[in-house]
């Protein structure tokens, strides 16, 4: 009745996709590593990777294929979507996801605020952008960077041309922005179009890599409305299917495009216990055309990340549990610094103690005291 | 640093125990027919039956073993602890769980209030409890029953007759009792008999399966306590460690036993969104001696059982996701009328509202229409 559904990746969303699979009774079939932090949740794996062969496998074993992350052949995907295979999101919309160049270009011409921004090749080309809008430049590489990866912040041309000769190919160039704060705002949407759109969330970054989510975020109404409706209208244009994460930057008390992926998100972690309908749950209601989820809030939610630092979290699980009131989610992934290795989110009654509650057990996780 | 957790069996129980698995990364083999429902949901499967080879097995593979349904050789289990794997609970405790005769003598002792009870294997044993209790009796198998089988209500001495012929060996005698209502109190219990007891839920029975369970039970404050004082006893007594589900009667305003089930039980299913910690999540913790997570209700919540009635729910989930702010939890099991084969919890405002919305869905995946 329901399709089984394939999912390119073995990663935590992968991994947590799964519960909302098994309450829906949807099939899933992994593409993964057997090492991969989804794979013991999972009875039927393909082992591999997403290229050629890996996906072809997959699709002789799903009716629908999702992505859980960027790194897939399109061309594949395109080629398996020819022959008959649902792929949602579609290799159009992944496409426009995994290009920071082209979101701009197309989310752009849709109506969506964008900083300024041009794409460069030569030292050149960055000393003009820089004549028009100042130094310092914000420097993207327009695929394959995540988590800081692939952004380099310059302040002028010998750190320019440092950043060009290390990075092959054209970047994507903008001014540093006088950022507020960013904002992630969900979209789930159905291959009909029906869709829905989350409360936009804050991410909290360091270091180039998200650290904390705030869900709602704590702005203005007229801010949330604005967010929301840019991620309504990003969704639209790129005609995305499942979970659509727009994440944009504030800037003077509006919003400007960040980037977007094509697929449940960090910044929706706290929807699992925070709103009505998981942004996983959602996911997969969409990529299997079932209705969709109320995405609204229940309570103030908070998410802290637990990131590698002085120890393996799963070593001071036992002392983090002693924390009430948190929900606690480790992806079972090997210890290494700086690798994100889980998140703990608590709900309620307000941002500030939720906050305070995810982020000593957090603390205690990734640190092993709460100081 | 956690351990491997060996469940058996593979029903709708252990399907749920996996997502709280995955969150706190404990790694979990299943002892189940390939068939089952948390199959699909778990990598390491032992296929088989829980007879002795079966369970020597699976002790192979895990460092503690628990159990997601009574049907066990406890005589092998008990064999299993003595060679090194940690039974939780442990063989004695299950063999308490399993037997509502010793349940009663135990329970009794310990100053558990029960019914007028007794043992009998004749018809002239039967006669002299009715001479003194009335007719009309309830006569019960002492082990393996449940959704009501194994329990027979006889008003006289024909009727009682006919169920021993029927039944071979003892059964339990009680007086059939003016029930006002059902509870189910669940107690989380770890090793070193650290405990944490649930409110009351109370379980609506039809043709003696549960139907819908209501959390917290709509009885007064008075009430409540003395049920939890009465399930904190019976854990106590009976040295269980995860969860003990204690079932009790209301009968003049006060509890009697009814029966006990040493494992996750459908009358806690509310608690996994309704609760802080799901009875899921602290069976684990119990049985992995982790800490335990606060019992708390959340806000008043309802489940109603998906029974296998008019058709198949999965031809209906589409339609039944159509109402708003429920939980719909299908278990991927084979339709058949009679057959449990999902449930829907609702969380708030009120019970009257969560009852009506979970009502709601299940009679939409249950007979295709809400009426």
């Amino acid at each position: 009745v329901t399709p089984t559904v394939g999912i390119v990746g073995g990663g935590q969303l992968a991994r947590m996709l799964l519960p909302a699979a098994a309450r829906l009774d949807l099939a899933v079939t992994l593409l993964a590593d057997p090492s991969d932090s989804a794979v013991p949740f999972c009875r039927d794996v393909v082992p591999g990777i997403p290229d050629a062969q890996g996906l072809r496998r997959l699709a002789e074993r799903c009716e629908v294929m999702t992505v859980e992350h960027e790194l897939v052949d399109l061309e594949v995907l395109a080629e398996l979507q020819a022959a008959g295979t649902e792929v949602r999101p579609s290799p159009a919309a992944l496409g426009v996801a995994v290009d920071k160049v082209r979101q701009h270009e197309l989310l752009g011409d849709a109506g969506v605020p964008t900083a300024p921004w041009a794409v460069a090749t030569t030292s050149g080309e960055i000393d003009a952008f820089a004549i028009d809008h100042g130094w310092s430049l914000v420097l993207k590489r327009p695929r394959g960077g995540y988590d800081g990866r692939g952004v380099f912040v310059v302040s002028d041309r010998e750190q320019a041309a440092a950043v060009l000769t290390e990075v092959a190919g054209p970047l994507l160039v903008e001014p540093a922005l006088p950022i507020e704060c960013e904002l992630a705002v969900l979209v789930a949407r159905r291959p009909g179009g029906e869709l829905v759109v989350y409360d936009p969330a804050e991410t909290v970054q360091a270091d180039g890599m998200c650290r904390e989510v705030l869900l709602p975020a704590p702005i203005d109404a007229a801010l949330a409305a604005e967010a929301r409706d840019v991620a309504r209208t990003a969704a639209m244009t790129v005609g995305s299917v499942g979970v659509l994460s727009v994440e944009l930057f504030v800037v003077d008390g509006h919003v400007v495009l960040n980037e977007l992926a094509a697929r449940p998100h960090n910044g929706g972690h706290p929807t699992i216990e925070g709103a009505v309908t998981s942004q996983f749950e959602n996911h997969l209601r969409a990529v299997a055309d079932l209705p969709l989820g109320n995405p609204a809030v229940r309570a103030p939610t908070a998410m802290v990340n637990v990131v590698g630092e002085a120890r393996d979290p799963r070593e001071r699980l036992a002392v983090a549990l002693e924390i009430d009131d948190v929900a606690i989610h480790l992806y079972g992934k090997a210890y290494r610094r700086g690798r994100k290795l889980g998140h703990v989110t608590a709900v309620g009654p307000d941002l500030s103690q939720a906050r305070d509650r995810a982020g000593r057990a957090a603390a205690l996780l990734m640190r092993g005291s709460a100081g």
